[in-house]
Formats: C-alpha cells, structure tokens, sequence
C-alpha cells in the first residue's frame, strides 16, 4: 500500500464483466492536469526522486495522481496472475488465403514466397516520387528491379545514402535520425552485393537492400548504445541479433544504427546524447518512439525498410506519427536473441516499411523458425495479397469510446477508413466493450518498468547516474519504485485482459482503433538537453498500444491519412495471436483502399533512385 | 538495493556450472547466529517491524543477516525469469512397470487399478499393530477387507475415531491435531458407507476410510480457516475443494480439518489460535508443519490417508518427522481447486499416508484428469508395485555435501537406506553437485512471500492485526518488504535451477537426500501463544524441500527409522516432471528394504479395527 492511498478498486471477476456495446463499463481516459515538465524542472524533479526517503514520499504522490494505487497495487483482483504474453500454437485457427511455408526453408527462400504472394505493380516506378497524390516510396521490389536490371547498383544507392545521411545529420536539418552509421561498412555491403549482381546471382529480392537497424538490436560492427552514451561499452556487442543475420543471409544491406529514445524509456523520440529525432513531415516535430529514428528513416526514404523494437508500442507508434507501415507480429514469431534485455515479457522486435508488401517481405525473412516444436509456434503463413479482396466476412471489433479518445483529425480520419474497408470489401464492424483500457496501461507501465530495474540492474546498480538523461533517470526512479505486489497484481491484471481479447475474438477477426491519440506534437527547445515529461500526451500516444505488448498480440499500424497540419494518422489492427497473414490482409486492403490517393511527400525525403 | 547491501553475488552462467561430482561449486548452509526467540520479543519485533520506517530499516538488517541482498536482491543474475513452475507433458519420458489408466476413469475406477497395482498382503492383518519390530499401521485395504468381511463397519470405527479425537484433544494430551471435527458429520458419512457395505456395494476400497483434511483445503461443511481464526468467516468455503470431491465419489469419510500452520506461513506447527500439534512420538516434539495436524494424525492412527497442501515441503516435512509417508506430485498433477491461495506458483496438494500403497491409491484417487489437452499433463501411469522388485538401471543422484549437512542420525540412516536399495535391488548412486541449494531456498522464499501478500491483501489491508499469531505478523512484514526486482531475480534463480536440474536428470531418474536436516526438535513453552523464530531450525527443516515446490518436481519421503530419541527420519526422491509412478516405485523399494524392521510404535496411537 502507498503512503497516500485512495480507495482501491474492487474487479468483479473477469467472466462477470459485459464486453458488448452497451457495457457499463467505465472508459477511464488519462485527464491528471499534469503541466508539461521541461528544462530545469526536469532536472530538480530527478534530483529530489533519487532522495531516499523524501523521493519516495514524492513518488507516492504522483503514483496516486496516476491511480497506480487505486487500480493496481491496492485493488482487489480476483484473477490469478499470468506471467507471460505467449501463446501456444493451439490458439491458432486456420487461416484463408495464405501460402503456407514449408519449415526448413531460408530465411532468402522465404523472402521470394512472399514475393510470390504480392500483385504485380501496376503504378510505373518511373512515374513514382513527384510530390502529391502520386507520391510513393521506393519499395524493396523497386530496388531489386532498379539492381537487377543494371539501372544502379548497390554500390551507388549506398553511396547516395550516406550522403543523404551526412546531409540531414548536419547543423541545418539536424534530424537525429542514427546514432552511428560507419560508410566504411555500408560500402563494403554494398560492394559485395553489387558483385552478386554482376554475377547474375543475388541471395534474395533483399539483396542491396538498405535496412536501418534501431540500436536497440545487436548489428556488427556497432556497438548497441539503447539510446545511452554508456551502454555500448559496458555491453559489448559481439555478434548480431537473430533478426539482423537472416536479414544478412538475404544480402540487405545494413544501414547503421537508427536513433531511439534513450533505453526506450520514453515515447516522444527526444534524445539528448544522440540528438533528437526530428519527423521528416515537419522538422520542428517529434517522430515518436522509442524506435523514432527507424520509423523517420523510412519515412525519408533512406531505407524501404527498417528494424525496431516493441515493448510499449515503439515501433507502431513512430511509424504511425511518421506516416510508415509498423508491424509487431505474435510474441515468439521472432527471436529477441540479440536485443537488449529491456524487458522480459513485452517487448520484441518489429518491422517498420513504407508499404505493406515491404513488411511482408522483412516479415517473411525474420520470422523465427529456430523453434521446431508446436508448443512454440505455429507453421509461417504468408498472405496472399493478391487474393486480398476476396477475403470474406472479416468482422472487425470496434470500442467507440477508445476509439474515439483521440484529436478530432485522427477519430474522423480512421472513421472514415474503416467506413471505406466496409464499402469497399462489405467487411462488417462489431461494437464491443474493450474493458479496464487505462488499467492495462498501468499495469503494463509497472511490468515494464519492474523488469526493465531488474535486468539493467547489473549496470544502473554501479554508474554514474550523470550519465543518464535526466527525463529516463526520473524514469528509472519510477520503475524502481514497484513492490512485488505491484508486479504481481499486474500479472493480475494481465489475465483479465488476455481473458477479455479472448472472447473479444470470438466475435470479431480483429480489433481495429487508430494507432495514436494524437499526432506528432511540437519538439520544443528546452526539452533537447534534459527531455521532457508530457504526460498527457505521452499516454495519448500510448493509448492503443498496449495490448500488443502486454498480451502477446500481433499488431500493426497502415497510414491513413493527414491531419490539419500535415501530419500523419496511422489506423491499427490487432489481431488475435498469430494471425499475422491476416493483419497483413487487413494492412493492405486498407493500403489500396485508402492510402494511395492522398500520399504526401515529406518534406525531408530523398530519392535514392533517381536517374542520374 | 536495501538500504545495508552486502557486494553482490555475481553469477556465471548456468551452463558453464559444473554439476559433477568435484565442482567448485561453494555450499552455503545457513549457519547466522539468529538466537531462537519466543515469547515477549517476538512480539516486540512483531510491533517494531509494523512501524513504518524503523520496520524497513530492522528488515533491511534482517535481509542482509540472511543474504537475502546478496544472493537474490542485488545479485548479477544472466538467466531470464522463469515463472513458474508447470511442466510441458513433453518432459515426461516413458516409464517401466507401469498400469497406464485410460482417460476416462473415475476416481473410484482409478482407485481399484491403484489396488490391482498392490502385492497381495503377506503380513496377517491380526499380527499387525504389536509394538516393537512387527508394528504397523492399518491401511486402506485393511479398512476395505474389515468392513467387506463385516467383521467392523465404518460406523464403528468413525465413533472410534470420534472417541480418539475427543481424547487426545483433551487437556491431559493436548495433541492440537484437528482445528474442527464435526461428530455429525462423520458419522453421517460412515452411516452412509455401512449401508453401502451392507448392500454389497461399497464405491471402491476407500469406501468408509477416513481422511483427515489440512485446513487449507475445502471441505463442507466446514469452513476454511488455513490456521487463521479470522480466515474461515472472511472467506466462506462454498464446496469442496477438487481433490476432496474426489475422495467422497471414492467413498472416503472426510474425518474434520487438521490443524496447520497459521496460513501456511511457519514449520513448527506451533499455532496459538487452534493449539499446536504435537509429534505422536513424543509430544514434547513439534509435528512440523505446515500440515502438521494432518501427519499427526496419520502417523498416531487416526486415519490411513490425509490431505495437506505443500508450498515448501509442507507435507513432505511434516511426514518425516511424524514417520509417515509423504508425497508431493508433479506440479499441475492435482488440481488447485478449492485450495486457499496462498500462493500461485509453488503450492499444491499432497498425500501423507502410513504407507506408499496407500499413497498410491490416494494418488489415483485425486489425480486431475480434467483438463485433457496433452499439454497439461501426460497420461496417468500408475506403478505396478508387485513389480518393483525388477525395475533396472535405477541411477540415483546424490550430492554428498547437501546429503551431509543434516545430524548425524539422519545422515547416517539416510547414508543407511541408500546403500540398502544399492544391495538390495542393485541400484546406482551417481555422485553430482546441486548448485546453490541456500540461493534457491532464498528465492523461493521471496517468491512464496510476494505471493502471499498479493493474494491475501484483500484481507490483510483492512483488518486488525491483533487476530494474527505474532510469529506470523513478522514474516507477512517480511513478505510484504520484497520489491518487483527482488521477485523477478527470484525467478531468474528459478530458471537457473530448472537448468540445473534437468541436466542432473539427464544422468539419473531421481535425486536423493534426507527430508529434513534435524529431527523432530523440542516444542517449548514460551512459544505457545507467541509462536517462535528459530532460524536454524527452520532452515534445516525446508534444506531439502524446496526443489518440489519452486521447480514443481514431484518428491516423496519416506521413513527410513528413528534417531537415538527415538524420533522418525525420512528419505526423499525428488523426480523428473510426471515421474511419479518412478518415485512411488523408489519409496516402495525403500519401505521394503528398511522401512519394515524397525518400526516403532508412537507414544500416541490409536487401533481402530482392535477387535471388541
């Protein structure tokens, strides 16, 4: 119990609870009159919290404020705790329209199964990149034709690349979009997969591929930083991620290390060791995060694709204010080994693109196969997308009153999509009730952040705190502020929510909201050297991204549109677990049906492939 | 960090741990010079430690005296956590001499295939019960054959059982071993089971046994008080417990709610609300505990079978220093059901009977066949003893510097017993190293604590404490002190250790040490109404049982003779994950190589199928 507590919650059991439209249920939206904190009061906040006892005292009241005590760590939860977010492979059901991959295959094989399962193109790659409706990235597919038919080659893009890359690093734009990118190494890919395609033979579609790689994910010959100055040498990086060599096998070329907010312990991309990640849409923006400079790569057209990571919606809601695809498939689809151990059970690797087809393709060459047995995961369906718009009677589950906690832009944007999904494919909405929303998120916050104290422990027990900004060291009081008891009726928590989703998808394919509440605010000055604490619009960004992480789920965000100022509104599905090829169903139908006609060019982009 | 930290524990590894026989591996054996206290300053620390910040500041001294800092909180642990303690079917592995049961057994069906797994009696019933050499106790199949033959009924022999419980109750012995007995309810039943008899249908060889039941679990119509004498008003038992509900179907008379522990949370069976119960073979001894009423009663003849619960050896401990046998199976093996939920991942029921076949038709009786999925748990195989004899290659694991720190009457009965099953049945011993035995009974112990307190807060945030024995006010103050980090690095241990075992198992079927480092100790005066901490004593009781529990392995004891006071010993097998048909082989090898010679009577004992 808290020094200063309020009466506690008392949950009627879970089975109790009514999911339909007309629930009772009381929609608790984040409305602490909680000023944005920036600059100086920033730093004498981290002070007063790392005071022994007077910071444990300050913390008790804004833990109260959050009501962490009411409907978490003094509540009544009459559910057992649930541990984890993974899921057995029984909880998969057949899907439709799918190419199912055969076990062994590489991950370069899989990479051309899912080529096999995306529509020719019909747009000229010509007539791509002007300014307007007609605007588009470059895809994988583009670049592989563009290599294969001598148009470029890999050596050329890259060295576009890294131009492009000293160029928006400069004082002038100053887009704080990677922590380290060595040319040396860029090149050196480059050069071999040009080789493959002068010899006839590249290894994949991916082959001269460039992917950026959040330095979240080990990637020799980097060290992997999380966002920190002291990180990267404490941990040493001496191999790469799981997810980083299948990509290599594929022979993409991998592009450097994509900023982040530092540890992931924040979500508005702000960094002040490695700068602060400006949204290309608009540079006095943030770009989201924490995998914000993955998500702004992509966005700039530096890469078709990149790497993030997931523990709290870090890469749906980056690629969501940064007007990319996001995509965090079922836990367990692909590996952690080789991401830093922020967390044990929510977080894990995602793929951010600037189309569908591109996730697929990424998702096909990192889905972890290494697991043979069914316990762990069931066999990789891929989608095929060209049978997308004979997919039948797909119910998609609606929460009004979620769905419409977001700026007005954003609810009439994704109204609108959801309403041209209906239209365009008869697909049916269902109203429901997603229960305990905001509980979630707290709970989520004290899983997080309880397991994010421990497993850092090792190397926060025994540094200088000096090192650390001062926004993630009053982070890093907060999380290691929990008791077991907070954890475990978190735990709680978690089984009335799995139990929830599960009777949600009885009814419904997928639980469709808009990816954020709000879209990129304003990076202002005074939050770029110590961070900033904005927690409302922190949990706006936060708002439908939780149960991703917290219950294992596959969940991926498409761009919908623009809001007022130009900036970018991202719809997300959630789908029940490993129901991954039809979320990419979902994504493209959406993609085709909504996001072609009003694609804007960000106003920092380059065209890697330009004639010369 | 606690606020005296110690330099921490640095682990290696779990796989670079050598678990060979000549491992460097240091043994800790909890040697802190804690002075026994009862009495007043119990009650004193009681009160200091409910003060807030003097409280934190006493545990934080107390946690370090126990390495509670060094070994779990601030320790460098490179294992994730591993949560809980459930077992996939796949662990199992094929077993010898098994009856395999079909899914759709009844209890009572599974009761009968336990019995046609049992040799025939070759010792006459009437021999039975002499002091010295030839004692021992009645068992269900004497019960079955005397109500068969009419020579009793189970009427009879429950006014005995009345009779018994009435006196040892009483001021002159004061025995402590029931918290209720209902006399109209147990002769409702044995009115029930006489008819049933007179009819010629009793429902299986349990019909009209008596099975005494640990209040932890649900049984009508009494109410659950775990030991508390606030619980059984707080929460209303509404049905009976699984495990019960299987038993009545089998036709056992539930016998009343034998006393524990106040909730679970000491191992003396010192309880000041409901009278501690005393050891039968010397009631200057405790019984252990927590199910200490329920080993009491089985060992003084009040009934062939009881029920207890086992959290940290809670029945498997009580059984060895009460001379009984005591089995804890596979975790998921029985059903939770209607169990009090003192904890979610290290507790559930076990069997304490006089003997291994009764424990064997106990087990049938009880196992959960509910959930069917192969995922919960492999098909029941019951242990065809009339075989046990031929059972090959046996390889048991023992790590000699674990074995050895018990007194030197056990070490040496125990050292006794296992060169008997080598001679006997020409069984291996395989010399290996458990690693870090004190850091997994820290671990757990922070696991058990964190869970108590989440999963009884409901109750504990809003009473007086005053209705809470004082022994127990200080450990739910130490329960409540853990942090999410303590818990979390708790379950990194867990998975060290699950590590550590299934590689020991891969080189033999079953570990073997002692049950308990000491026998039964002296049941003091001053501890009566405060309750007492006796570390040491604590310590040695739970040495060697918390493998079952933490890592949900089943295990048994069994008795192997008696110290110089005269007081029980007991031998454990702890097994592979659903191992159980294996390790009730192994106790009945054991009982019949050295458990029949010297059986001795208990100060205390009761015949209830004397003749007239």
């Amino acid at each position: 119990m808290g020094l200063f507590s309020t009466p506690a919650k008392v949950y009627k059991p879970a089975a109790e609870v009514d999911l339909g439209p007309d629930s009772g249920e009381h929609y608790i939206s984040p409305n602490v009159k909680a000023p944005r904190v920036a600059g100086f009061l920033v730093k004498m906040l981290a002070w007063v919290l790392e005071i022994p006892i007077l910071g444990w005292i300050v913390l008790s009241v804004l833990k109260r404020d959050n009501l962490i005590y009411k409907l978490v760590s003094d509540a009544e939860i009459p559910e057992p705790p649930l541990f984890t977010a993974t899921h057995t492979w029984q909880a998969a059901i057949p899907e439709q329209q799918v190419s199912v991959t055969e076990p062994g295959l590489s991950p370069a094989e899989r990479v051309q199964a899912a080529v096999a399962c995306i529509p020719a193109d019909l747009e000229p790659p010509a007539a791509a990149l002007a300014d307007g409706p007609s605007f588009r990235r470059w895809t994988v597919r583009d670049f592989h034709r563009a290599y294969s038919s001598g148009q470029t080659t890999p050596v050329m893009v890259a060295r576009r690349f890294l131009a492009a890359v000293e160029e928006c690093s400069g004082p002038d734009l100053n887009m704080g979009l990677f922590i380290s990118c060595d040319p040396g190494d860029v090149l050196r890919q480059a050069d071999d997969s040009t080789r493959r395609y002068q010899q006839g033979a590249p290894l994949s579609a991916m082959d001269g591929v460039l992917v950026a790689v959040k330095d979240e994910i080990d990637c020799l010959p980097y060290p992997t930083t999380g966002g920190t100055r002291w990180l990267g040498s404490a941990r040493r990086c001496v191999a790469d991620a799981a997810c980083v060599a299948q990509l290599r096998t594929c022979g993409a070329v991998m592009a450097g290390k994509a900023n982040m907010h530092e540890l992931g312990a924040g979500t508005s991309g702000i960094n002040p060791h490695h700068g602060s990640t400006r949204n290309p849409y608009n540079v006095g923006r943030v770009s989201g995060g924490s995998s914000g400079g993955s998500a702004a790569a992509v966005c700039a057209g530096l890469c078709p694709v990149a790497l993030g990571a997931d523990g709290g919606g870090s890469v749906r809601m980056p690629a969501a204010l940064c007007g990319v695809v996001g995509f965090k498939p079922t836990a367990g689809r692909l590996s952690n080994s080789g991401l830093l151990p922020l967390n044990w059970t929510v977080g894990m690797p995602g793929i951010l693109a600037a189309t569908v087809e591109d996730t697929l393709i990424a998702y096909a060459a990192i889905a972890d196969q290494s697991k043979p047995s069914p316990l762990q995961q069931p066999e990789l369906n891929l989608p095929m997308l060209t049978c997308t718009r004979s997919m039948p009677n797909i119910r998609l589950a609606k929460y009004a009153k979620w769905f419409d906690d977001s700026s007005e832009d954003i609810r009439s944007l994704c109204g609108k999509a959801l309403q041209m999904l209906r239209t365009h494919y008869g697909w049916e909405s269902v109203d429901v009730t997603v229960p305990e929303i905001e509980e979630m998120r707290l709970a989520h916050y004290v899983t997080m952040g309880s397991e994010c104290t421990a497993s850092l422990a090792k190397y926060l027990d025994n540094m200088d705190r000096s090192e650390i900004g001062w926004d993630v060291r009053i982070a890093l009081s907060a999380y290691g502020s929990f008791s077991s008891r907070d954890y475990l009726n978190s735990q709680r928590l978690r089984c009335r929510q799995m139990y929830f989703h599960e009777k949600i998808f009885e009814t419904a394919d997928a639980i469709v909201t808009p990816m954020t509440g709000v879209t990129a605010y304003a990076l202002q000055d005074d939050a770029l050297s110590t961070g900033e604490l904005d927690y409302i619009n922190g949990a706006a960004l936060v708002r439908y991204s939780i149960a991703g992480n917290f219950l294992g789920l596959p969940a991926i965000t498409v761009p919908v549109g623009y809001d007022r100022g130009g900036l970018p509104v991202g719809l997300q599905f959630i789908g029940r677990p490993w129901s991954e090829a039809m979320l990419l169903h979902l994504a493209y139908a959406l993609q085709e049906a909504c996001g072609k006609e009003h694609r804007k060019k960000p106003k920092v982009h380059y065209d890697l492939l330009r004639k010369q």
